[in-house]
Formats: structure tokens, sequence, C-alpha cells
């Protein structure tokens, strides 16, 4: 099974595909789209699109984890970021079809044991749970992988489909 | 020149389509697209997607003119009307390309002179400029109406680009 985790943002996305078979977990390929902050927001939505199409058309996921959105302070980034993972539902949607959402809070649950555990916790697991060398860097590529993961062991029974 | 104007939403987008030939303004065509609540968002994000694509290809639109987005007290709400104009703004870049984003200030300026004007003030300034019988309903017609007349006003010298 191939998970594809997404890490939404409008300036940097991070993207992890990992694969799952029985109980072993592996990474595929992992990395961002980033999207130029020259130009305009439709334009970047657009290269987003295209870029995150390429990457579900590549690797062709059994399933795509999208991190839910909460809001931070600053409502006008806020504005932007929902706006881009308004895009990348489309995208999940038309190329893949099975879309699932994780609060945080069900992600560091899923890698840790624990809901309200540590960022660098949670990454020490994904480094671990991959078996990958390093932490993968920036954060958006570790919180993308950190999503595959926690569909990966929530499964199809304990998933929350996106509504 | 043909104007698309619209209302941003998830559940019911206003559209409204208008014609530009010297100073004179008419009504080309209006209504709602409608997403059922019963689906999943991203299944309403791919129906908005589908629906607003055949409004545009139908009527050519020289211009696409949305209202920006300001956040009433509604997080969760907002999130997902934020979410439905990504999939808004990305549909009128890829079939479009001429997007232009305005205030409601700008919008009530342009239609009555008054930045700060109410909203049936608005509606009856759509109504007559386009000389229609009545004010279209629901409100999110007569919206997404106002902001393609707001193009149509400012004309190519006063708009600003979404960015």
């Amino acid at each position: 099974m191939i998970i594809l985790g997404i890490d939404p943002g409008y300036a940097t996305i991070g993207y992890g595909v990992i694969k799952k078979e029985g109980a072993a977990l592996s990474a595929v390929d992992y990395g961002v789209i980033q999207t130029p902050k020259e130009e305009s927001i439709p334009v970047r939505l657009a290269m987003l699109d295209e870029a995150l199409t390429a990457v579900i058309q590549k690797h062709k996921p059994d399933a795509v984890s999208v991190e839910e959105l909460f809001f931070n302070t600053n409502i006008t980034t806020g504005i932007k970021v929902a706006q881009a993972r308004g895009v990348i539902l489309l995208c999940a949607i038309k190329h893949c079809g099975k879309l699932y959402e994780y609060t945080p809070l069900q992600i560091k649950q899923a890698l840790t044991g624990n809901g309200r555990a540590e960022k660098q916790q949670v990454q020490f697991m994904v480094k671990a749970l991959l078996q990958l060398r390093a932490v993968p860097k920036p954060d958006d590529v570790a919180d993308a992988l950190a999503a595959a993961v926690c569909h990966a062991s929530f499964g199809d029974y304990a998933h929350r489909v996106l509504n």
C-alpha cells in the first residue's frame, strides 16, 4: 500500500510517499513543492496543482493523508493556507480519490503514543519508523511523512474521511 | 467585454456574467452553484470546480472578478470558504487567466459611490445598472453581479490583481 502524506501550505508544501508492506513501513519519496512569492496567489495555486498532480501521477498512492488545519493568530496567512488546502484536496480527490484527514493530536498519538508529544519526538519517530538516516528537512517534509505514517497506523478502520 | 463575478462559498456560490459595451452594462447570465451538504468537502470542491469550469467555458469571460475574503467570527466556516475560494481562483486562472480582486468597500464604492453603503442600496444599484426587473436572489447572486459591475466600473486602470 502506497500512502501520500501532505503538509498543507502555499509557499512550501511538504509531501512524503511511504510504502506499507505488512507491518513494515518504508519511505519511497519525499520533498517540498515551493511556489515563488513573486507570483500572484492564483498563479502559485496553479503551480501547486501542477506539481502535486505530478507527484500523485508518479507514485499512484492508494491513499492521501492530510493534516487538519488549525488557525494560528495570523488570519491573513490562515486564509492563504486554507485556499491552498482547497487546491490540495481538489487535486487529491481528482487524481487519487481516497482522502483522509487527521488532527495534529491523532498524528502525534499514532507516532509516539502521546497526543501532546513535542515536535522533536514526532520527528524522531518519523526517522525511526521509516529507517531514515536523519530527520528529513525542512519540517514540512517531516510533517508530511508523519501524516502518511499516521494513516498507515490507523489503517482503514479508525480513520476519518474528510468532511 | 464579458465579465464574470463570483461570490465565494462552499455550499452556495453565486456567479454573474455581464457584458460591457461602451458605458452600457447588461446581464448575460447569473445563478448559483450549490454543493450538497451530504457530500464530503473534497467531493464538494470537485463539484464546484466542474460547475464553475462549465460556466467559464460557456461564457468565455475576458475577466473574472472575485470579492476579497474577510473572516467572520466562525473560523470553521471561514476555513471551508477559504478552501473553496482556492479552488475558485485555481479554476479561474486555469480557464480564464485574468483575475481581479476587490474589497467589499471597493465594490460598494463602485456601485453606490459610498464604500459603507447598506446591502439593500448595493442590490438596488445592481438591479438599476443592469436593467433587471427585480433584485436577483439569493444574495449570493446579487453579490456576484456586484463584483462583476465593480470590475466594469474600475476598468483596467484602477483594479488590483490578486496577490
